[in-house]
């Protein structure tokens, strides 16, 4: 692993670094802030997975989450949001390939030998951050945005010991249900449908749910909302009786300026659950 | 003037505009956010001058500033670092020419047609702003990172009736005394140092100073500091006895990640100012 910068940042330490990852069989590059506190011991994590077309680098620049970290002493880690490099298979649309990893496993050619975010979020980045950083992988949280929302909340409902609390901003809740997900998945996953059902959110919350407790922010006036299907996830909730915060925020769009406007509420969401 | 966008932030608006320029004589483009306040009436506006190779839409992004503006009911201008466009003049450094403005009006050729960034903030970007939004024009402060602290300083210790209060972060404090400022200076106004003089934070500092309060963020890490000079600017303000606050932050570089983590402090200032 190596140190590609460190700025301190609220106290504590922004850091970006990058490593070889086996899951993907690439270089990647992950940004890890920790508070002040880690310099005393191990302190929680929050997980921030990104939507389409970032890498590690946007929300730790525009999502202005270290203010609401350090002061819940908390970490946060920006994963990139696929594999990266000149071998690896890309796509010209900007919602496939490079940028666009969803979080899975591909099976599929050209995507299978290095698009396995899934392992790679799942498995191997919490053991690199757990030998290597300051930090207690008994106290994880999970959150994301749009594709990233997807993500946090596939793998919450797939590992339910291992997260305290999940979140989302705008996810992809039913992408089984609309274009963004259906292009992936048959691209990544094959066309055998039955292979997607790990990776919906709204069916995992019918069939298994989340034992913890669930905060989703969504922008009323996002100009994707009929790909984000929210409706698909709310009723599935509500069938459930799952434990859930859904909060529909009118006037608010897709952007980071949505994302940055209830950063605070999800830092101290997740806080009260990893410090409980 | 045209809309580029507008996104629903914290309450209020970020909106991105565009104009006919006659300071630069090119389109311009800015960032403005108004707080929720705004539709019930002009509110204060807290300039934020940006540094070298900025646009409209560094800080806008990534300095979280926002979040504090929102909380006390203030808006906060972005303006551009330079004029922009194909006939405009440039150079192939990143620290002369398109996003080096310098805060100047030049009077030397390649610059002088366009590079007016001076009248620009000072007095077309007002006026602009006072006919089109709902901005309180006896309400305003002024800050600004690195050459945009430059700018800030000078403007405010210039017109010291127009802003109740002033900050930087990380000013370029004694241009005249350093690589970064004499290289512009000499460019932009010509190789007489007198003309230098009412663009050097430090020199208005022990002639004029400024009628009210002063704060100052510098990281002790910042890898620029050498060509920034804090030193001069505190030795000036000290012997002036000026009303100041000046903080030398352990730890902290010129990046982001720094102004980021004390934007809430200086926003507070100005709002405490302004709503005097």
């Amino acid at each position: 692993m190596e140190t590609v910068s460190e700025n301190t940042c609220f106290g504590g330490v922004q850091g970006v670094y990058t490593h070889r990852s086996t899951s993907c069989a690439c270089d990647m590059t992950f940004g890890l802030f920790l508070p002040e506190e880690a310099r005393d011991g191990p302190v929680p994590l929050l997980w921030y997975l990104s939507g389409l077309t970032c890498t590690h680098e946007n929300a730790m620049t525009k999502a202005g989450a270290q203010a609401w970290a350090a002061e819940q002493g908390i970490g946060l880690v920006f994963p990139d949001t696929s594999p990266r490099g000149d071998d690896v298979a890309d796509d010209e649309a900007y919602d496939l390939g490079k940028g666009a990893g969803f979080y899975v496993n591909a099976t599929r050619d050209p995507w299978a030998p290095h698009y396995r975010m899934w392992d790679y979020i799942a498995e191997e980045l919490p053991t690199l951050l757990e030998r290597n950083f300051s930090i207690d992988p008994e106290r994880q949280s999970i959150t994301g945005h749009s594709m990233g929302g997807h993500g946090a909340l596939t793998l919450a409902m797939t590992y339910p010991d291992r997260y305290k609390s999940v979140s989302a901003f705008a996810p992809i809740s039913n992408p089984t249900g609309a274009d963004w997900g259906r292009k992936q998945l048959s691209a990544y996953l094959g066309d055998d449908e039955a292979a997607w059902e790990a990776h919906d959110a709204s069916l995992l919350m019918a069939e298994k749910g989340f034992d913890g407790p669930v905060l989703i922010d969504q922008g009323a006036n996002d100009q994707f909302i009929d790909l984000l299907r929210p409706e698909t996830l709310a009723a599935a909730a509500a069938k459930r009786r799952q434990q859930i915060i859904l909060r529909l925020q009118p006037g608010y769009d897709h952007s980071y300026f949505f994302v940055s406007t209830f950063m605070e509420d999800h830092v101290t969401f997740h806080a009260n659950a990893l410090w409980a």
